[in-house]
């Protein structure tokens, strides 16, 4: 169906007609000039928010637009519990080409509030118009958290444990594999061009599907948040890694003015990113430290907690704040020292 | 300068470096995964979101960019506004083509701030991406009422009074004007191309500034909501006027289940937009009731406020609410019917 058969309007409610707000502090979500929202007066509100552009952020040859609309809202969901909140509204934008359909744009707003349901999220507003171009898509989240326990990036302190969450450099090698099987179709495809035989392309992921579901299908860390507030441990510093692990610490140690000092081989790897990386011939520690989009929790604790914290499953201390005079050191295998790199993805660098 | 010098982290610093909160309610600005917001505990939060596209919202060939970051921030504390609410912090999100540079940045950027120096709003937040193609401009309003002040869109009831703020399709009228020059313009460079002659193109612009000035720099009615409040009025449903008078009022019998009656000689227009449809050929009422980006406020009063309403300056009594069976109307100078048509601006409709 053709979305000019719609228009605005008619698109707007076909996509949002049966949305039925799920949080008390939703008072109104879509269809007047702004929502409404009302909290519970000892809390602090946390507002983030996300623009992907298509061609920078994702690549429909090789993106399902249901996994799209999924990890749009997942990133910003990952923000509010990198604060150490509860996600509880977003506001979704979208500019559309013209080789979008109405089912295109339902599928991509499946995803999104497949997300929404399993974080307990209302979709209370946003935006839908026409690109001249491209997809773009404008996600803006709303969480809340008491005063006391919202976590910045500047509270860490000399000799803070550093912990992360999961495993990290998966996202990264699901986007190198990715990458990799659109550019053997894309050659393929040309050699098939003027000719009358059909493109016999059936890329193999067998054995990878997890790098695959780490890049298409990021999941946003709410289980870390719930389990350090069972524990008691309320982490000193905290944010989600988004950009690649080392941009993330320089982020941390630069607000905390501290310094950090973290071990190669604490760093969490999953046996599928270590055999890729060897397979393209990469360093897979380069790759878990740079490599952006795992959405996993960085955050320190104070000495204190150590066996606390280590014994949550899933949770792994890589390392500890120093001195800022000590710099931001990475100890590797073999024991040598070597100050990190912030090498995070930067969508504003020459390439 | 190159925005490729800077990076992400480094345009984001130099954009809102002394960037300094003026509310109360804005804890923790630009800078952490997240902003924190804290309200007063009898506050209800309004969140309004809007995505604009180079090529369908703006037009870079006649839209300085100070100019287009002035009224991409205006639009969004105009929705603010016509809630009855009191905008208070911005998020503002840009994807940035390759041919921009760090100072276009800085323009823009100038212009939004302009706007929320002027509303008394904070930047706490955003994103800096870059786009293949033109700008995007993605901005989230958030603004605070007291519950018992909220206006919505479906609260007219039959015989409320139909007020509108300043006059309309102003705005409408600036659009043409300019896209008129810029063909002129644009035909003379073509007449050009090969020739050693440069363009001798001065668009005299005399006696139209107002025409201009509506449609680049629109402004967000807060002196109206301000007026209300000082009278004692509390309109029984509202919103801005940004896609045309008619799609508007459309919106609001819809939502209240009623219908209306406006009158054609009561609709407030500026002596310019009439000069200027007159030589365009185009029926003014038409454009005032179908041209958008007007910004002014569309609201309902008890028929009660009738003495009070009408000794408010620059706000007009265009009609009245009737039982929605009575349909939408509206009554010409010559004492006709004519049934009202939602034909304002829609992206998503074939042009």
């Amino acid at each position: 169906m053709e979305i000019s058969s719609l228009g605005e309007f008619g698109l707007i409610k076909r996509l949002t007609d049966d949305i039925k707000p799920c949080n008390q502090s939703t008072v109104k979500g879509v269809g007047d000039d702004c929502a409404v929202l009302r909290f519970e007066s000892d809390r602090q509100m946390l507002v983030t928010t996300d623009l992907l552009m298509e061609g920078i952020h994702f690549d429909l040859q090789y993106t399902p637009l249901k996994h799209l609309g999924y990890k749009a809202a997942m990133v910003n969901l990952s923000d509010i519990y990198a604060m150490n909140g509860t996600p509880r509204q977003i506001t979704v934008s979208l500019a559309i080409g013209k080789r979008f359909k109405v089912e295109d744009i339902e599928e991509l707003y499946s995803g999104i509030r497949l997300a929404c349901r399993e974080h307990h999220v209302d979709i209370v507003g946003g935006d839908t118009t026409s690109s001249l171009t491209g997809l773009a898509i404008s996600i803006t989240a709303i969480g809340e958290t008491r005063p006391q326990d919202v976590v910045y990036r500047n509270g860490a302190r000399d000799t803070d444990l550093i912990c992360v969450s999961g495993n990290l450099g998966a996202a990264y090698m699901g986007l190198q594999l990715l990458e990799r099987e659109k550019s053997v179709y894309n050659q393929q495809r040309q050699q098939c061009v003027g000719k009358q035989t059909d493109i016999d392309f059936n890329p193999d992921f067998s054995g990878r599907e997890y790098l695959l579901e780490r890049q298409l299908r990021p999941e946003a860390r709410r289980d870390i948040i719930e389990a350090l507030a069972q524990a008691g441990i309320r982490p000193t510093s905290m944010m989600d890694i988004s950009d690649g692990l080392s941009s993330e610490l320089f982020h941390i140690c630069d607000q905390s003015h501290v310094g950090c000092r973290i071990y190669e081989e604490r760093i969490p790897l999953d046996y599928q990113t270590a055999a890729m990386a060897e397979e393209l011939n990469l360093n897979v520690t380069t790759c878990a430290l740079n490599g952006g989009e795992d959405y996993e929790l960085l955050f320190t604790v104070p000495l204190a907690d150590n066996d606390r914290v280590s014994s949550i499953p899933d949770i792994k201390v890589i390392g500890y704040i120093t001195r800022e005079a000590l710099g931001k050191m990475l100890v590797t295998r073999d024991g040598q020292e070597f100050e990190l790199k912030a090498q995070g993805w930067n969508p504003l660098k020459e390439k």
